[in-house]
């Protein structure tokens, strides 16, 4: 992947700071290093459990991840399926986007019955609150403390095995 | 999977009518019957390449398909590379929502530069396509033809030896 215009984005991708150190990135927010990528607990939690899955490379499509792909969707799959385990929405979304940090990142949002717009995409609403202070502060806030949904979904994959980075 | 409910699920699922004759279905839109999943061109050609590919079985979660989930994202990951490598994107989405029709399918839809909207999912223009005709007919038209873009995914495919299911 040494084209010369990558190395540049590299240097200024959020993700790519971030994955230097994700316990001290993420702090609070940190799940799980599994070898491939890196679990956080998403901003919006009215979501409860909703996840971002980052990539440990930097890559913009699935096809450069080459011979890592397969293992990077396994955790993705993985993750998934401990969201649904632990908080047992009535739906799962499952973005890979990038359309404004194009570095591979999973959004895995549950979806919930409480939700009066659970029929569309989550973005109607997440664009909504970005733009206004008090409904920013609603849909960051879940029904459950970020450090309960973090040692639920740790012991979950602690459970299942789940596959860790080494260093 | 023998829940109660789920048979009524499949009994009026659209994408299960559609499975039992994907060619005769999806006609000039049918690309690939993967072993697990089937491949369409999608409806909204402003994205060029845009695809659906449907599980072939009827799960809600990823979790459902317990061994066939490897090979199912393997499929949906094989289409990706086709859509990036036919019609050259500056970004894919791959997105799995499943909020009307909860029945596994993916959407893999190509993002172009010339698009005003480029940085946001693209379910803003699409609500809005919906609810006007002549916008709709708009994003439903592509810069290539339909054919055309269906004949150039399956010689990638072809190329590339895609998987075929077996009956």
């Amino acid at each position: 992947m040494a084209q010369p215009g990558l190395q540049a984005v590299e240097t200024t991708c959020p993700f790519c700071e971030g994955l230097s150190d994700p316990v001290g990135f993420w702090g609070p927010h940190w799940v799980w290093t599994f070898p491939h990528s890196v679990a956080v607990l998403g901003s919006w939690q009215y979501y409860t459990g909703y996840c971002v899955l980052v990539s440990r490379e930097h890559a913009t499509e699935l096809s450069q991840l080459g011979p890592r792909r397969t293992p990077f969707l396994e955790e993705m799959a993985m993750l998934a399926e401990a969201i649904g385990e632990c908080f047992r929405p009535v739906k799962l979304n499952y973005e890979l986007l990038g359309n404004q940090v194009p570095h591979l990142h999973w959004h895995l949002i549950p979806r919930y019955d409480h939700d009066p717009d659970r029929r569309r995409p989550v973005w109607f609403t997440l664009e909504m609150a970005e733009r206004d202070s008090g409904q920013r502060l609603r849909f960051q806030t879940g029904h459950l403390p970020v450090d309960e949904c973090v040692r639920r979904l740790r012991n979950w994959l602690q459970g299942h095995g789940a596959p860790v980075a080494i260093a």
